[in-house]
């Protein structure tokens, strides 16, 4: 099965990624700032895109300043079941986010639409943490059109 | 093997789409600034990143407004033999990139990095058909730091 894999440096320590991706003040400064729900193992997670997108996440697995797993519940029909997985690496003085979207069945062209996506949110993470502001929907990088 | 997938949907025509992977003004408006060589079937070009990083391939299929694919003959290691495909699909006022590079025998951090980093360059392929300027090497998207 085809995965949707990225990594980015971020000059930011372990604790401060973590954070971005654990506590849904983080998660709304990259990815949406309509972001909804809690965010310990076993709670849901809803990622809300204007009237056009949900991704609702569970938190399958936490490991503090190391990794974040996430499965989709409901989203996309292409996304329901694929995880969702956060590594977390320190180098000098860098953290790389080492980043999986795992578990598609086909690598449709809608696929490859949300790899180029993933890889803009990662940026606008990276964007958040060094500074200061990421550009999460609705001020994402369009594109598709 | 792992495969690096994008897309991204342009607002410009198939042919202006291809001219900018198919002329060495073009390919140096959106990937690196000092782009090489020439670009029929069976030609090298020669993509330079400064000191660090140089990419050589060979033309491989050229289908005229439709489809590019590249073979990579020179670069690092595990780019070498790998093939870079893109494919073009008009739908309404934009054409669709169809982005693979495919043949990777591991799905490395190196390649993690890689898969951001074209998104990032596929996005300034958009920025200079829609904007007239990319954002190509040395001025180009930094994620490593």
């Amino acid at each position: 099965m085809p995965d949707i894999l990225h990594a980015v440096g971020v000059k930011a320590t372990p604790a401060q990624v973590y954070a971005a991706l654990t506590t849904i003040d983080g998660l709304a400064g990259w990815w949406t700032s309509d972001t909804r729900g809690d965010t310990k193992v076993g709670d849901t997670i809803s990622f809300h895109f204007g009237e056009k997108a949900r991704v609702d996440v569970k938190v399958l697995e936490l490991k503090p300043n190391e990794r974040v797993v996430w499965q989709v519940l409901d989203a996309h029909g292409d996304w329901i079941g694929t995880k969702i997985r956060f590594e977390l690496k320190q180098k000098d003085a860098l953290t790389h986010i080492v980043f999986k979207h795992e578990g598609w069945e086909q690598p449709t062209e809608f696929m490859h639409h949300c790899s180029t996506k993933w890889a803009t949110f990662l940026v606008s993470l990276k964007a958040l943490l060094e500074k200061g502001a990421g550009a999460p929907y609705p001020n994402d990088t369009q594109i598709a059109a």
